[in-house]
């Protein structure tokens, strides 16, 4: 399948377990960057990811420099600092491989990436009423965009 | 705001608090049909929920029937059971008012339910290698297309 989800430095293992949910609902591969801010061992990892975290194709990367050198396909980087809406890019290609990356909870993603791969940056439209949405249903809404834009592979 | 979430007798506080972020971020009406499985002042309620809680228009009805009466629009039930895919439906017309209606976490929602509304059921389609998707990351899932729809109506 030609979608990732990649978290860069997670610090919250609910989110990453339930992320990692959602990842065996899709045959999307998770990427996780380090150093985790938990153990993959972690109770609330696996509780929030229940019983599907073998089910899960997980990739470690040691730093994200070793991610970059270590992956090949289109980066798209969620920020709220993004000028594009998530809706607006083609994920369509299933010959291509789809990045997600999401920031730490906390401080989001380093500088340099966000002006590296600034073009395509994406945010998801809110009310100035949060601060954010939930980091896991972030991923699952851009997950599923990018899964209707493919017709649902696979899916039933 | 058209779009409206209902929870019905939800049994998880994380789930309904996390659900209100979604709603505070998008202007979506939360439903809440009791008895709930949880106390309105519980502590993971609101720390799901962060701050954000007093932002959300929570609506509370007595039972299911008094949620019917109360309310007026197009229903659209989530269940595994439902034929057609979350973006099969048209949700565009922003003078009418959608109804997304959730079952309990262990139970789902009553079999005359189902059947009373078996024509605009909607689920959302996934591998076999999990029983369902989280039950906040759907909601996000299906009132993010409906705001798709909608243009993303005063979000930015």
């Amino acid at each position: 399948m030609p979608n990732h989800i990649v978290l860069y430095q997670p610090e919250i293992p609910n989110n990453t377990g339930n992320i990692g949910r959602t990842c065996a609902a899709t045959d999307t591969t998770l990427h996780l960057i380090h150093p985790l801010g938990f153990s993959t061992d972690d109770k609330m990892l696996k509780r929030a990811g229940l019983d599907y975290w073998p089910n899960i194709n997980v990739v470690h990367h040691g730093s994200v420099e070793a991610f970059f050198e270590e992956t090949e396909g289109n980066y798209y980087l969620l920020t709220k600092f993004a000028t594009k809406y998530y809706t607006d890019l083609d994920y369509s290609n299933h010959a291509e491989n789809h990045y997600f990356v999401f920031g730490r909870e906390t401080s989001g993603l380093p500088d340099w990436m966000k002006e590296k791969y600034a073009d395509t940056a994406l945010r998801v439209p809110m009310t100035d009423k949060v601060r954010s949405l939930n980091l896991a249903n972030t991923a699952a809404i851009l997950v599923y965009e990018a899964l209707k834009q493919q017709s649902f592979p696979q899916l039933h």
